[in-house]
């Protein structure tokens, strides 16, 4: 198990207005876009836009105004429930921080998050709603 | 032509300690690497790592410690050197901002920066040394 990009999300002050901006810059939101948040698929990976104050609160600990929080988060998704606390183990041996132990979040699934050690969010996360393929390109 | 994610670019302290990190989450350095950032291939498209003050330069009126640079940028590789205004004036016109006109980096190629709504920023940039494929993934 290594570790992999899976969603590049963005925390923005409005969906709704972010979501036009990369319309007009050629995206086609993904139909398992919502309100709250806009996908965009990029072959298997995912460009998402969320809200940034909820963005900061789901990776917990991680402070919306300060430096350690740029507005932006990685994921990378596994394929099991047990994998996504390994991966966190395997993050903070390796000198990383635990920002949220796994937990269920309100949309489903289980997630975690760590900092690496220049405090950047990485959520570990899995979503019975995604498939992963051998490549580590998601489906969804 | 369509925005597209082609390097995720985190701004770190050490890069050197930071691609440590990285390797014990299981990843390995491209032969690209060199002392002053270190490449994953993430299968078309590039995790980076890249000294934090040196990101925030390159990208140009973005100050380092506002919130307006959490420490990553994105990057859109484009075809030809012409694509790369072509892009910020997309940018532009659907209510971004220039954060760097069109130059040529030390490195070579071309590239130039804009801000997305929320402050986001985005590298455009034509590399020579790298070829692009119909569904927007990268080789270098």
């Amino acid at each position: 198990m290594t570790l992999d990009v899976s969603f590049i999300t963005l925390g923005v002050a409005n969906v709704a207005a972010a979501t036009e901006f990369y319309k007009a810059m050629g995206m086609t939101p993904h139909d398992r876009s919502n309100e709250h948040i806009t996908f965009f698929d990029l072959g298997g990976r995912i460009f998402a836009l969320f809200d940034r104050a909820a963005l900061a609160e789901d990776a917990s600990q991680v402070d919306e105004h300060a430096g350690g929080f740029g507005g932006s988060t990685l994921a990378c998704n596994v394929r099991t429930t047990g994998e996504v606390q390994t991966m966190l183990d395997r993050a903070i041996a390796a000198g990383g921080t635990l920002l949220r132990a796994p937990s269920e979040p309100p949309w489903g699934g289980l997630r975690g998050y760590f900092a690496d050690i220049d405090g950047h969010p990485w959520e570990v996360v899995w979503n019975p709603g995604c498939t992963i393929d051998d490549a580590g390109r998601i489906s969804f």
